[in-house]
């Protein structure tokens, strides 16, 4: 196990109408907030007003339409709202896309350089206006991590900053906010937690058993709530179990003392800036093809592992199979919860930069869980052309 | 599930050599520290020589011999000496007996009254002194929690207290601090581990699949190292498991959302006030009695899910067996690992006091799992005067 530090910053406020909080956690940094937010569904579901009546006294500075893929100009255009408005805090209202943008407004508002500096540079952020978010979707995790992922579409690159000073102060996790959410936005966020969690769980490390237990528990949690909340969008323990599995598979909890470079996030940031598709249908494309690319004689058994504890697969004579069953279950999970599984049904319909992709994801992976080349890469992403199974 | 929040401040500082940081935390708050430690395991160990090396230029007041059961008498003692050296931080070095006495002395020496008011009335501690932890025990979680178990021997009560502010400011847990540890201390403080998390477990909340997950995680990982520790007391991976389970037991990760008065362990603290049995050896003979005993109609399912994930039992054809296999295995695995399983082995000869222990006990069990009455508390005790199986 490797060495690790604990250290978490932020405050969770979970459970129904943990909004009472809002003016108390507020009222610690000022009256003056910038209040973040997407393309609008905290607006219909009626959160919107309920934030704008609970702080009828405070002076607040809006930033709507946050991109699905924050881009860098969001950045930009929140930091100058707070620099004209002498803003004191930031509250985000959505998911990892507008808690992500928000953490980079909170750094961007104290630099003198432009926003993208931090982005390539995340040491250069030395001071942040604290930010205080209330999520709306159970996927990223970003309610308690330090990271943001920021997209840059004229040099197409979609980047993760990591900084300890990028914690949010709070976060209020309400599952009722997120009954409104729609099927394939929820499964897609599960998809989220899942990927997450299974990129941690492959990784060359021994002995960190406490962790693979931890990580098959998040699996399990998605796995059992996801058709559910399919079925009935209001049930409130689905909610809050996948709601909580969010944060738990991205806080560091199933992490720490495991580590390692990731896979398949990487190939999905280049692939989603070139092609703005959600990042989590992305992943969904991408873990089972990945999972059967790295199948081998030094992974079979940490696969048939997987199959056995998080799919219930039984032991088959061979062990490849125990482990392909699981690849299948993984994929065919992904399918019932109706995800596009083709990259062809999210608008990349031929393989024109698929080299490109693969030539900037390449550096990442000479260390992940297995090393892929270039070659490789490309060979994952055309797997991706075309429905896996039959 | 129920509503929480999560605000854990303690920084841990995980892995080999992490006591390199000590300085540095130690210099947040001053130079003069009050030195708390047990029995002079450490001394043997050569960790206090380490530390005396590492802070040679601090001013070092010494509390040794603080109690297994650490009673209120070292906290008052404790207290006098920060008071006198007007002590700016507490280096507590021990398990949770010596950071449970620390915690308190922390508080008391900030207070004008007997230690003994703030452990009966914890809300009375206002202010405390900052306390940095060094592990050598994986037991109690008190490294990470706000919780501390104080013992009065004159008035045979041994109390729970909780206050947010008793969290320590930082813990070292560095697993190499529990290699010397011998194997009748390893194995108790295993089962001490698994009781908490056994008491979470089993609850009466609904649709907390999360949670019993982490916990089947966190059961699964000391059935898996304990018997590897005990063969080989220097595995360093398998001693960095159970250290981090140990912490992830008590620290609120598995409860948050769950929750709801426990059971065995108030028996136990009344128990231990008469007869000064070490927590975790009580616990190890109570938990398989009380199991058996609130095995019912109604959880008989929680307890035949219990034998299949946490022991690997399969499904039986009567429910009630797969449970008292579960039941039997947890009592078999303890009773494996060489820990004393009857009370009259830890000096317990007769049931005199037995009416008494369950008249103060049962106050704190009519909202348990299932509610014990006095007689309920009796005959569980009564049971644990034999081995249970033949």
């Amino acid at each position: 196990m490797k060495n690790f530090v604990y250290n978490i910053p932020t405050k969770l406020y979970f459970g129904k109408d943990q909004i009472k909080n809002l003016p108390d956690l507020l009222n610690l940094f000022g009256k003056r907030v910038l209040l973040t937010y997407g393309g609008g569904s905290v607006k219909r579901s009626g959160l919107y007003n309920t934030i704008i009546e609970l702080l009828a006294d405070y002076e607040i500075v809006e930033l709507a339409n946050i991109e699905v893929n924050p881009r860098v100009d969001s950045v930009r255009q929140g930091a100058t709202l707070c620099k004209e408005h002498q803003i004191d805090v930031i509250l985000a209202v959505g998911g990892g896309s507008v808690i992500d943008a928000s953490k980079m407004i909170a750094a961007a508002s104290k630099y003198d350089g432009d926003a993208w500096d931090l982005v390539k540079h995340p040491k250069r952020i030395e001071e942040v206006l604290p930010l205080i978010d209330i999520l709306t979707l159970s996927a990223t995790g970003s309610e308690m991590n330090a990271s943001a992922v920021i997209s840059n579409t004229i040099t197409k690159e979609k980047l993760n900053v990591y900084n300890k000073k990028l914690y949010p102060h709070a976060s209020i996790c309400d599952p009722t906010y997120t009954f409104s959410v729609p099927k394939n936005q929820t499964a897609a966020g599960t998809a989220d937690i899942m990927a997450h969690t299974i990129e941690t769980y492959f990784s060359i490390e021994d002995d960190v058993y406490i962790q693979d237990k931890l990580c098959e528990s998040i699996l399990k949690t998605c796995i059992h709530y996801l058709p559910m909340v399919l079925q009935e969008p209001e049930n409130y323990d689905a909610r809050a179990n996948l709601m909580w599995a969010s944060t738990l598979a991205q806080n560091g909890i199933i992490s720490f003392g495991k580590g390692g470079p990731w896979s398949s996030h990487h190939i999905e940031h280049i692939l989603s800036a070139y092609y703005d598709i959600p990042h989590a249908v992305g992943m969904a494309i991408l873990i089972p093809r990945w999972m059967n690319y790295v199948l081998n004689q030094n992974t079979v058994k940490q696969f048939a592992v997987y199959a056995e504890n998080v799919w219930g697969i039984t032991q088959q004579s061979d062990i490849f199979k125990t482990a392909r069953l699981g690849i299948r279950e993984t994929y065919e999970f992904f399918s019932n919860s109706g995800l596009p599984l083709t990259l062809p049904e999210v608008g990349v319909k031929s393989n024109e930069h698929f080299s490109e992709i693969a030539e900037l994801a390449s550096p990442y992976l000479t260390k992940s869980y297995i090393s892929l080349s270039k070659d490789d890469i490309i060979r994952i992403l055309e797997s991706c052309m075309n429905p896996f199974y039959n």
